[in-house]
Parts: C-alpha cells; structure tokens; sequence
C-alpha cells in the first residue's frame, strides 16, 4: 500500500481501495494504522466527481527527508526532498566530474550539509540518499565499473564515503536510469516500455522493461553511445570508429561549430567564438534560431546521426515512447525534429506507428527526481520484507 | 506448483518443496492432490547425491495432449508432444509461406491431424496448439499483423481456421519468439535476460527480459532485419538502404555466392551453381571447409555485418548470451567465428565481459520446442485462474 501511494504521489482511499482490490474495511482499517504509526499523513481533498470528497493520503513528511545527488560530466545537482518527493531545497552547480571523486564527492558532502541546513534537517532524520553518475554502475554495491567518463572512478565506494557522515542507506545508479525512474514517477507508472535518452557529453539511454528499469546482465545495459553509425566515421575514444557519441553528442557539436566558425561558413558563430572563447551546443542552437545555415546544418546532422541510432534501437525495443534529455535540449525544437524523421524514415512501420518521441517533461530535472524515487523506493522495498 | 513442475521438466517432492517454499507435508498433500485429479504422474527416480532416491513427479500424459507448429519462410515443421514435452510424433517438410495461409494452412491442419494419429490420438485429446510464424503477430487474438515475408497474412486469424477443426486454445506467436520460449525452457528458466538470434531468409530477434519474453510495445520488439549495417548498402525490400537483412542474410548470401560463381572466383562455386542450378548458404558453408577462398570470404563479410548490427544490440542490452538459430547455423563454425570478433570487436568491455555467444543448443527444434512451450505455459496460466 505504501508503493501505492508513493508511486501515485498520494490517493484517496477509495481509490486505493480500487487499485489494490481491497475492500473499503480492510482499506480504511490499514490507512487508519499507517496513520498511527507515522508512516501516512492526510493532506487536502482529492479531486471527485461530486458527493462527499475523500482525503488524501500521502507519505508523511514526519517521516524525514530524502537527498537526492545527481551528477553529470560536467554539471552538479543535489536537493533535499520530502517522501512524496516535494523539493525543499536544491543546489545546481557545474562541475567537472574528471576531477575524480576525492574532490567531487567532497563537495556533494558540503552541498548536501548546507541544504540539509537550509532544511532545518539534521543527518538523523535522512531516511535515504539516492545519486546518479555518468557511467555504468555495479547496482548492488553502488560502485562505478570502468566509466569511460569518470576516470578515478572505477570502483570507488560512493556508500562507503557518504556513509561516514550518514547512517540512512545510500543507493547509486547511472544518472540515465534515474531520469527513467523519475518519468516511472511522473507517469505513475502508466508506460510499460519506454526508453529515456540523454544526450550531453556522452548519449545513453535508460530502458523501462516490463514496468521496470532494465540494467542489463552487467549493469551497463543502455550504453548506445558507441553504437556505430557511420563505419567510415572518426576514430572515437573508446578505440573504435563511428560511434554516435563521437559524431554527434555535445563535444561533436561544439567542434562542428568551431570549425564553421574558423572556416568562415558563420559569421555569427565566429563572432561567438570570438567574444565567448568556445562554442556551446546552446549557442549553436541560438544561431539556428538566428537563422545561421551553419548552425542549422549542424543541428540537422547530428539530429539525424542520433535519429539513426534510435532507429536501431527502436527496431529492436520497439518501445511506446522516447525521451530525449540531457543538455542537448538546450539547442531547440530543430534537433528533436531531426532526430524524429530521422527515426521515422529509418524504422519499420510497425515500431513506429504509436512511437511518441519528446523530450524529457521532467526536463533538468529528471535525474534528481529519480535519484530521489530510488531513494525512497528502496526504502519501501527493504520496509515491505 | 504446475508451473514449476512444467518449467523444472519434472521434479521431486523434496526439489518442489525448495523451489517453493512450501513445508514437505503441504508439498506432499499439495503433490498427492494433483496426482489424484490426473494432472499430475509418478515417473522413476530422480538423481540422488545419497539415502533413498526420492520420486519424480511430472505434467500426467493422460492430460491429452499438445501439438506444435513452427512455421517458417521455405520450412514447415509440425509435432505432437507429450505435457511434458516429448515429442510423440514429428513431420518437417519444406513450405513457402508466401503461398498464403490458404495454402500453408490446409497443409499445416493435414500434417496435424496425420499425426495426431499416428500417436493414436484424437482433437478431443488435443489440450492447446501453439505456432510460429515468421513476422510480427498481435499475441492477444494471435494474428500475423504487416508480416514483411508473408504476403497475404496480414491480419489472418489462424486461430479462427484452426478452431474449425479443434476446441482446444490455439496461441499462436513470432518464430523467433518461440525459439527464445523454448530456450527458456531447456534453462530452466536459469537465465533473466539473452537474445535468440535467427537467420534464415529474414533476421529477427527473440528477447528474454526479466526472465520473460519481452514482445514490445507493438508485439514488434526484436525485429533487427532492418537495422542499418552500411548507409551506402544496397537497398531493401523495406525501402531503407544497408538494412542488415539485406546484405547478410542467406538470400544474400546466395547471391554472393551466385556472383563468385559467374565471375569466375569460384570454381567449387560454380560446379555446385552448374550442377544444381541454385546456391544455398549451405553450400557456402560445404565449399568454405573444403578451402574455397571466395566462400571463405563470403562467410567472413556476412558474419561481420550480422555481428556489427548485434553489437550495437548488444550495447543496448547487455544479455548475458546470445544464441544464433536458423538455417544460418548449416553454414558451419567460421561463420559464428566472424559474429563472434566483430560483436567482441564493437561493444563495450563491460557488455562483452560474461557475454557467451554460440549456436542455439536445440538447434532446429527450438521453435518446435517452443510452440510446446507456449500452449502449455498458456495453458497452465489459465487454469491457475
């Protein structure tokens, strides 16, 4: 009952009654306990469609608080949230994840005791953390495993360092899976398959299977950033020619741009070059709003590479829908478009004929909000044994 | 109980009790039950490491009994099994499914009911029918739905057709999907996530998630054929360029092999063109191991390209095997040698780390043994209703 109401973001009890096929009795009887005990609150009035309006019921706030961490290669997320995942507090900061763990995970620690403080919270009353990283994860230890990204990382023991200053249990993931959780959540699970992409420094994808998230045999299912897609394509780091994540992910951008820059083919995002010493994937796409025909160029291609990629991936999954997240959403609604006809000319008619793909409704905030459902749903998980 | 019993292919008391969790006595008195309403018989011993050999128990013959049928593009295969899958009475003879279900069909219910009696049985007898075929099927009113290599099936109820002559629930499903049911099978169930790969005239993909046959949003899931291996490669019946189906399968490898035999490179080749009037991938395979180069090659290049499009499967993925079926398999070991490098070659260390890649262990039988699978899984899950 308490992943019922966590996963539905609270219910009444009738329709709690109705979703686990309990009586009313039995459904008021058990409410009326984990009211007692602390674990629910009632908050407001659910929505009805007339008679008399039933309370809601959700995970009491009494219960304490979450932190959620999420780490990209290059940016910083941590908040602080309530069981029903409200967010209390939140710090986004850029940071540079090859810096390795000693110093990046030192300021997790320092940002996660200021928001805490912010809270009026102390570590006690922390029921759980939750934390993403760009790379594959070995679940069951919260380790990184050889992350491409992330050198230093390989094994280091992020439990271990955060359970120095917390008792509450720590649970790590790749930060792709937890913008699948985090859409789990916000789709109260209504979406049996669908796929999450993420496309920034590198491009991976989270994979809902069956209702849940699907780690592959060793933790590194997902990792379509070096599936290839040009055979004749440069040479990437992983040893290997073509893959999408060399030719096409936020890096790949901003080379394309600077070299249109240098070759004189865009005068507007030489000028960007010239006053901000780089070029973004988010100044590209402000060029193509511009209607700078480099930029959208740029776009177009590297859509299309990624689109191409998807359409392997869809052939195979043939999943319901796919989000697109990730800093690349900065660069516009071209680069969706892109991808989509790429994917639509490239996949059979059958996989796409319901295929929904947008990018992430949770947007930059997806990744913390499903380090803070895999916080709390583990806890569930451990409370239900 | 059933269940278990079904997928263990038999067991003893003691093993259930294990599997279950159930006390010996409620093992026992749950055993004796089903033995005394028929579902369930005694059969000699079981394996013992000491003490007095416990009895076996397994699905009773005299529940009736299954009948498979595995169709594909140019073969047909049909079967009559016991509950617990022994295969009573067998026939394979060559089809051509683009014939239309008219045709196909008439002789698939012939083949069926020869022999249902030359087991001696009777329709009345017949306890579920499970098929295959080759392309995508609706599995909830078991219709094949835009089949690519089955003209004039789309949308056939064959479940229709058959009820004429049987009241016995009739499932039908994807080929390749029912290969990875009857792979499942042989495990034992010991295996949460692998891939079944066949080729044949066409490329698809059997997927086991979470230890079950996942069939996507669609029932499209697996359909790889049309990935793309060569953005510049010939152009497909779906209308894409490159589509790995294309230009690897045995249709092309025949003519691969048809064009060494006319260019000259060949002479092995063009003895068998010239003395058969057609090349199959078989004889690709007979000439590679009596040193032809040209078949060498010819195997090595399609291999390749089959192993290039599973790698960019495998790191989507990560299934801990992979099993390659089919006609395919007739080619010989050089060929799973060039899969196998390419895949290794392609993927991620860590995707590639446990993987095993190999030829299906039941070989031809394995969309047999999985259209038994399937009737009888079906069965058993809507008697535990």
């Amino acid at each position: 009952m308490l992943q019922t109401i966590f996963w539905s973001a609270g219910a009444s009890r009738l329709g709690l009654s109705d979703r686990l096929g309990y009586s009313k009795s039995k459904t008021n009887s058990l409410v009326a306990s984990l009211l007692d005990v602390g674990w629910l609150e009632e908050v407001g009035l659910a929505h009805s469609s007339g008679g008399r309006r039933p309370e809601t019921v959700q995970l009491s706030a009494s219960l304490g608080v979450l932190i959620g961490a999420d780490l990209g290669a290059t940016s910083l997320d941590v908040a602080v949230l309530r069981p029903d995942l409200t967010v209390l507090a939140q710090r986004s900061e850029p940071a540079d994840v090859r810096a390795g763990p000693g110093v990046v995970m030192a300021r997790v620690r320092v940002l996660m005791r200021e928001l805490l403080s912010q809270c009026g919270a102390t570590p006690a009353q922390v029921i759980a953390i939750g934390m993403g990283v760009p790379g594959p994860v070995d679940f069951d230890n919260g380790q990184p495993v050889n992350p491409p990204l992330m050198p230093h990382w390989d094994s280091f023991s992020i439990r271990d360092y955060l359970a120095e200053e917390y008792s509450a249990p720590v649970f790590v993931d790749n930060d792709v899976n937890l913008m699948a959780l985090g859409e789990m959540w916000r789709l109260q699970r209504s979406l049996q398959n669908f796929l999450v992409i993420k496309v920034g420094t590198g491009i991976g994808c989270g994979i809902v299977c069956h209702g849940e998230v699907y780690r592959g045999a060793n933790g590194s299912a997902g990792d379509v950033g070096h599936i290839c897609v040009d055979t004749a394509g440069p040479r990437c780091h992983c040893g290997n020619l073509g893959c999408v994540e060399a030719m096409a992910a936020g890096p790949a951008i901003a080379r394309l741009a600077t070299e249109a820059a240098a070759s004189g083919e865009s005068a507007l995002l030489a000028n960007c070059l010239a006053s901000k010493g780089a070029i973004s994937p988010e100044d590209v796409g402000q060029a193509s709003r511009h209607g700078d025909a480099a930029a959208n160029r740029i776009i177009q291609d590297t859509g299309a590479l990624i689109g191409q990629m998807l359409a392997s991936v869809v052939n195979f999954f043939n999943p319901s829908h796919v989000f697109i997240g990730g800093g690349i959403t900065r660069v516009g609604p071209l680069f969706l478009a892109s991808v989509r006809q790429s994917i639509y000319q490239r996949s059979l008619a059958l996989s796409t004929r319901h295929l929904e793909i947008q990018y992430t409704p949770l947007a930059e905030q997806a990744g913390l909000v499903g380090a803070g459902v895999l916080a709390m749903q583990e806890t569930l998980k451990r409370a239900s044994k």
